[in-house]
């Protein structure tokens, strides 16, 4: 099986090569065949900027892979600031030894998780470390989106606000533990991994006011509800049963003693939206196939005290705190 | 000693407190400040984006650090394609354990040198990977830069242009392998590491045309001629006793078996300019503390075939190849 090679990362002739044959062939557009230091771009508004690296163990996993994710992820941070995500920088660490078959499905996966929202890969580097210095393949993406929604913020939330969440929560966390567990066999649990911008841009388009907006990625829902309701300094009250979660899902975590909303979303989005907004919200969600499972999950329910309630059915409540300690590793 | 934990990267609490305890103190602005998922821009101009990992080997070495070159080296590569660096993004992966004392030292030389071109990080990542999965430390930096120059191409070379290099080479490859070789304490080799925006600013105001201008990093002055001479199609020819080296540089060179102009260097220019330009350039150049040894070196000869060629002092000419093969890894 051909591998990676150390001189792949010498900046001479071999990674001219790898650059040519390999990148190109899954990258290619003309900006990023200049080849030049920089990419120049021309976009003529408010851009937003955002970057990520992917670490995640195992690289292939139920749903997709380190690929796919490290191209969805970016183009999700972009998504939720209300910014078309447009240009990508992509750099790769690389151990020595890692198989260019393995490169090469990843390649193919971030090309084909590109061409869902028409971002392209524009600038680019990539880096070999000796066999022992890295395990595999490390990913880091950075985001260029040019910003078409404004006024999305993690401290707009008021009294009377609505909670909506885009489908059901810990699919990807929950993925990743089965397969770590040596479980991924029994289990039909997938992780959620998925571009969202399509989605997004119809909820831009029906013209819902959306106040806050984040994906629910490490920490899970729970880091969000809580990021923001410090940011806001107010109360918010979520329903438990109205979280939607797998059965699957659910089966995993009481096996393994992990609470749902804590575990990371990769294909998943938390509103806060004004409660006039929230019946369009919804329709417009569930008509979109990545948010047929939406949900109205809770509300802001009162100013000057940053908690997040968990209600049960029977009505008793407990505070949902913010996620700490050694949470999964390596889950992006 | 105070250590990285794995949950300083859960996206919980911890990682919240390393954010704002640790981060902030060093990178404070408003916009990075927001900690939103993405940073929100407005620049209203072509822009220059660029990205680089580092992974260099020692993480501390004479001259600089991991931190500084991670923002000297994108620095630079905004810098030579004419665009003032604005923003970067930085993203962290941390090896479970890795000093916190270590990481506060980078952190400084990271915002030092941010400081001498007023460049600004306003979004970022950090991923904690467990034990033995990565060494110690690598960072992303990925720049966004004004391009205020416009026209520098590696396709510009034309018959008669003439090549000037900003100072000596190979300072920062034989700095690396001195280390390695822990002949540190003999030698008194310092990296060149270093932000370059303001010496080229010169440049620029000065009138200056600039045909082709790279930093030459991995790969050294002769993989930029060789790049050059491609994409342009064109034969340089380079005088060997006019390559800037510095004594101390040439010596570990032959001692190792290596030629300095293959070498990385992490503070130098390699500009192409037109004859009418050259007197114009080195004065500009030598003017500046960081271009004090400029120096044309060679010319482009002529059209039609695309080689670099080393012509010795006694007229004998050899080709200068492009690197290849396991050059020295983790340089950078």
């Amino acid at each position: 099986m051909r591998q990676i090679l150390l001189s792949h990362g010498g900046g001479g002739k071999e990674t001219q090569k790898l650059i040519k044959d390999l990148f190109f062939k899954y990258f290619s557009n003309p900006i990023l065949e200049k080849m030049e230091d920089s990419a120049v771009l021309e976009i003529n508004s408010k851009i937003a900027f955002t970057t990520d690296s992917f670490t995640v163990y195992p690289i292939f996993f139920k749903g997709g892979d380190i690929g796919k994710l490290a191209i969805a992820g970016t183009v999700n941070d972009l998504t939720v600031m209300g910014a078309k995500p447009l240009y990508l920088s992509c750099s790769f660490i690389i151990e020595e030894g890692f198989p260019i078959e393995y490169l090469e499905k990843i390649l193919t996966s971030m090309s084909k998780e590109m061409e869902k929202s028409q971002v392209k890969i524009v600038t680019g580097d990539t880096k070999i470390v000796p066999k022992g210095f890295a395990d595999g393949i490390f990913i880091n993406t950075t985001g260029i989106g040019k910003v078409i929604y404004e006024g999305i913020s993690a401290q707009n939330l008021e009294e009377g606000d609505c909670i909506v969440i885009s489908g059901t929560v810990g699919d990807h966390g929950a993925c990743i533990m089965a397969q770590r567990e040596g479980m991924e066999m029994d289990s039909n649990i997938e992780s959620d991994c998925e571009s969202l911008w399509d989605m997004v841009e119809k909820v831009i388009n029906s013209g819902v006011k959306i106040k806050a907006m984040r994906d629910p990625t490490r920490g899970g829902l729970s880091a969000v509800l809580n990021e923001w309701a410090l940011s806001s300094n107010v109360e918010i009250e979520v329903e438990e049963d109205k979280i939607p979660v797998k059965p699957e899902v659910q089966g995993l975590c009481e096996l393994l003693g992990f609470e749902p909303y804590t575990l990371a979303n990769e294909g998943k989005i938390v509103f806060c939206v004004d409660k006039k907004d929230v019946e369009k919200l919804l329709t417009v969600l569930k008509n979109h196939q990545k948010g047929k499972d939406a949900t109205f999950i809770g509300k802001v329910i009162s100013k000057g005290k940053p908690v997040v309630i968990l209600k049960s059915p029977y009505g008793t409540r407990r505070v949902m705190e913010f996620p700490s300690g050694e949470l999964l590793p390596r889950i992006c």
